[in-house]
């Protein structure tokens, strides 16, 4: 998928720096709410503003589970799926509660959904490219066109909610086994120890994640024996048809000059890769909270990114991501509404003075 | 002040652990919301709700600020009171957002607000006890009587907010001197040698910081001399007015069976006081943030919690506190609307069944 990255405007950035400093506070005081401020304005422009987030939750499943290494059997990606349409599960909760809007996109989901009438503020996007990758530690999880189909599944979907007047793109998943998947791709690009990264994902038991280190080891190292080198192909090999959704509404979310707020590691793990395809593609990118999978802390260092939150969240559906809206939603707020020291006739300190 | 605490409600904290773990997602994938959720509904009941949050904003001077401890001159505190008063300030703008009413309380500002008239959405409160507490490095800054006083203010504060329907309360705090207040109090409190403490606050140059240092230990010193004990005497010799405000208004809303939200380090340290005053008031607070300043980590190690928000905030004000209401309300939010894996017809984990 060719994508061009706009230019960051540094001129709104400095705008929004030397804003924040004639605001009635001391200087810098707020913290990272000022450097989301600064971030967001380099983004969107001086002054940035987030009124309408919208989450796209990818699903697809994983052929890996049949080596039994997840807690939860295949058929609950089906059925989480529907769980999202009717409303019920912790994405939706959070999404209402911040009027989030919503979408559910199968990208490769191993059962229908064409009978499922969604509630009201959540859509379906049909977009199956097979039901489910391979089996990545015995072959290839897609081929080099299925993974360029789910990309664009991807960057579809950020287009169509942009399109409805998007101005946040929250990424997150559901897929039985992903972590698995997430893992095996950590592994693969910072080159790192399966055992370091591998965490127990939903839950599985002492036997299942034994299983899952050994599956994590053994992709890895099918993997590297074939050779594969860039990043594309390391997705191709490791990744998983939602995490490749995640990967394109990512790029495509910042071609369109749209910030996105990620999830937790299987998200991250997918924004890696996109950023190895596409680099740059980071500033674009805020990463939502410190997820309590082990991997994760890897994948921030990498990149050099601090996560918002730190709720010991491992839910994934994109759950951390919108719980971190009100802070942008903050960032913003403070920039449009708080009085400046003259407006206010506010002394300032004998340092700015 | 005299103050019961209602015993915890162990049977709906119990259920509450009981329903998160019937919902559509793996066992305690929710991390810190989990929690949160669990120790609202020991305070309020099962399920707690939080519909109606209020800001208490303390304002009071310092006698220390002749000593050249900040970076501000004392007559900001009575400007910065007018600014919340006309809605300016950040904690105006982070009220608005998450709906919280806010309340501006004078407990000791050395001005007078009579002529001003709050915009919507604020109250002010006039419950000054004196023009600003005496200079705490060369006297105790209150009499046991001011002291008595300045928490009865703080008691009536939150009494009217719960009366007007406050379902969570947030303390929040402005006054110039008030970090060297604060660490002269907690390196009284947990024996702790004043350099540790002190940090630049509003952002005081390096001269300033070493005043303030020497001040803090001063301070310290004069107080250890005396051989005051308790926490009450404590309190009434390094404390602030606005401080004794925040610890009244936390120990009338446990006792009234009401969560409190506590901002930074200023705030926590009235917390700290607060606890010692009234054993197991803790179990009522929740720390908001943790603050750029270098003391707040030991109240927080003290007091055996861990804040929910992690921002490098240092503005003071109530503005972190504010900032994890939506946190509480996402862990009401989950109990109240998720679906059952029954209900939703989603298989449990292996581990589950």
């Amino acid at each position: 998928m060719r994508i061009e990255l706009p230019v960051l405007n540094a001129a709104a950035a400095n705008a929004c720096r030397a804003h924040l400093d004639r605001l009635t506070k001391p200087q810098g005081s707020l913290g990272r709410l000022e450097e989301l401020a600064a971030r967001l304005a380099a983004i969107r422009g001086f002054p940035p503003a987030l009124e309408k987030p919208h989450a796209l939750v990818f699903a697809a499943d994983h052929g890996v589970t049949e080596e039994g290494v997840s807690a939860y059997p295949r058929a609950v990606t089906a059925q989480m799926v529907l769980n999202f349409l009717r409303g019920g599960a912790a994405i939706n909760v959070l999404a209402r509660l911040h009027g989030a809007a919503m979408t559910v996109v199968d990208v490769g989901v191993d059962a229908d959904f064409e009978a499922a009438v969604p509630v009201n503020g959540v859509a379906f996007r049909a977009a199956k490219v097979r039901r489910g990758s391979r089996n990545l530690c015995r072959e290839n999880a897609m081929t080099a066109v299925e993974l360029e189909a789910a990309l664009q599944a991807g960057a579809n979907a950020a287009n169509a909610a942009i399109d409805a007047g998007a101005d946040c793109i929250c990424v997150g998943e559901m897929g039985i086994g992903n972590t698995t998947s997430a893992s095996a791709l950590t592994a693969a690009l910072l080159n790192l120890p399966a055992e370091q990264l591998c965490g127990r994902g939903t839950g599985v038991d002492d036997a299942g994640y034994s299983r899952k280190k050994k599956t994590v080891a053994q992709a890895v190292e099918r993997f590297r024996a074939n050779g594969l080198t860039n990043a594309a192909e390391t997705f191709a090999a490791l990744g998983g048809l939602e995490l490749a959704g995640i990967a394109g509404a990512c790029a495509m979310s910042a071609q369109r000059g749209v910030p996105v707020l990620v999830d937790g590691f299987i998200a991250s793990s997918a924004a890696l890769v996109a950023e190895r395809m596409w680099p740059g593609l980071k500033h674009f990118l805020f990463f939502a909270h410190q997820s309590a999978e082990p991997g994760h802390q890897h994948i921030l260092q990498a990149l050099d990114e601090r996560p918002l939150l730190e709720l010991s969240l491992r839910l994934g559906e994109g759950t951390g991501a919108v719980l971190a809206i009100p802070l942008l939603r903050a960032a913003c707020a403070i920039l449009k509404e708080m009085a400046t020291f003259d407006s206010a006739g506010v002394s300032e300190s004998s340092k700015a003075r």
